[in-house]
């Protein structure tokens, strides 16, 4: 007399649940011993198909941007994944091939970032595919890296490159864009899968902890991102934007036009680090990402005042902004 | 420049992540120290508008129920609340007035439990607001109570009375019924309201953890839960329907007929405890229950055995129930 729900739990999501306080996901909730002298990083963030996913994209990759965009921020904060639950609303166009592509995303990603599913809850719903991931981590204790703690004379850096996931959707959007940008087919397809798939950069997160003064991912953009980051730190910036990273894609992309330099450095979908980093650390800092397999580049300063951060072309002047971050309203 | 996204956050949600874990909800993530000697408790549960609720529910009671079915599931595991986090898809048809409903909600709940907002996520969805929350509580190393472990002769506890939210909902459907089932305003406004607010029995925590086997939450329906903590115990159960606790209201409803017994007994929204207990213990569990301010009934007994649990009425027949639990597929 099981129900269809516990049968759907079951066959899709029983098999990811192999850490020992999910109880194979047959209980009211999980549990989790804490390790000694850790504390807890908890986020949530939810994808919801339609708006952060195209109708065409596999329910693997909405699975995988879901636990992808929370690592972020595990990331961001020098935490390592602990756990994570997961709650999501399924329409009744979902199927058995649906969930199962869902389902087989999860995994792939728990098995990548050792990151167990713990447990979780599904409902139907008249709306569109919505996943809210619930994401924990550990940290040393007292040792999260907060946003706030930027101080005049920091070094920003950041990791890899800046614009490709904002570039990759408006790809997304617009396919005849690769061949007014004059992109090869792998630079395009580099932009579209920027995009597609986020790249958590957990890779950091040991490194932050011990030389960032502050940090915070990238999701929503860097000019507003920056800026968000500033706020609560009481403090401004100044970059140098012939200084920010960017690809051979997104180079290529923005030797079009200046509005795509706009669309890389406000679009969003980044998941890359912005790390404020005292500067006798900076180096330190960058040799050490650098053994990790993680680019990391000095952008600009921290200085003192409460306005908006400031981004310099290659002449020097400062650029104006039509929006500065992703906002949902 | 501050996004409207980020105004929402600050006017609605911010005034109530007073703990400082939050970080004033103006970080990528929220952190948490353990207490020494505790384990986590996870729980992550949704509510969708319109499948959870009715459109003229207040927003402040969606949020309420949100918050009180995770509770349930922690008191249900011996637990008590630490924080939580809200991933929360709202339509564009959500004012400003519905937001500041449900924040009230979310905020008078908070204080009632002590069990603060850490942080959350909000986004714009096409479809109905749908409100998950991840609960996180504490409970003493090793000693979360399971639905596991339940074992024949344990004698079968329900915490304070069932079918009042199935009875309820069945009320918000149908106004009519109540004059059907000669019910007086107050017995009406009870059965509404027990569906509308669930009660967490938080009150029976500790005494759970000192005394119970196994024990989980009644939220899909006495029949089909019990079922379930039998399955997964390896065991079977035998209740006598004539002794399980119905309100006044209740058993007004029932006395309509044997199918007004069966929505009791299968129709869920209970968020009722139930309790398997050793016979030697059952009254030290029952008096310290009392003290607390929560009425236990035993209505069974745990048998060995694979079979589904048999509800035997006033003559003393197994009875049968058209569907065992509620389930979303």
């Amino acid at each position: 007399m099981e129900s269809a729900e516990d049968r759907l739990i079951a066959r899709f999501f029983r098999p990811l649940a192999t850490h020992p306080g999910a109880l194979g996901l047959r209980d009211d909730a999980a549990f989790l011993v804490p390790p000694e002298g850790q504390d807890l990083v908890l986020k949530t963030d939810a994808v919801v198909a339609g708006i952060h996913s195209f109708p065409d994209d596999p329910p693997s990759a909405l699975a995988r941007r879901a636990l992808r965009v929370n690592l972020s921020d595990l990331a961001a904060k020098g935490a390592r994944p602990a756990a994570f639950l997961v709650s999501a609303a399924f329409p009744g166009t979902v199927d058995e091939a649906w969930l199962q592509s869902f389902a087989d995303g999860l995994r792939a990603d728990a098995e990548e970032f050792q990151c167990p599913l713990l447990g979780g809850d599904t409902d139907r719903t008249p709306g569109p595919a919505t996943v809210a991931v619930f994401m924990v981590g550990w940290v040393p204790r007292g040792q999260m890296v907060q946003r706030a703690g930027a101080r005049p004379g920091d070094v920003v850096m950041l990791s890899g490159t800046i614009g490709d996931g904002a570039l990759g959707l408006e790809l997304r959007k617009r396919a005849a864009l690769a061949g007014q940008w004059g992109l090869t087919d792998a630079e395009r397809d580099f932009l579209l899968d920027r995009y597609l798939v986020p790249q958590p950069r957990l890779g950091l997160a040991d490194i932050l902890r011990a030389h960032a003064h502050a940090a915070m991912d990238v999701s929503d953009g860097l000019v507003g991102d920056l800026a968000k980051l500033c706020r609560v730190s009481g403090v401004s910036a100044e970059i140098d934007t012939t200084r920010i990273p960017l690809s051979a894609a997104a180079r290529r992309a923005v030797a079009g036009g200046s509005d795509h330099l706009a669309t890389a450095l406000t679009g969003g979908d980044d998941y890359e680090l912005i790390c404020v980093i005292a500067p006798d650390r900076a180096e330190a800092f960058r040799a050490q990402a650098e053994r990790a397999g993680i680019a990391v580049t000095a952008v600009g300063r921290i200085v003192g005042g409460h306005g908006e951060p400031r981004f310099f072309d290659a002449q020097g002047r400062a650029m104006t902004f039509a929006r500065g971050s992703f906002s949902h309203f």
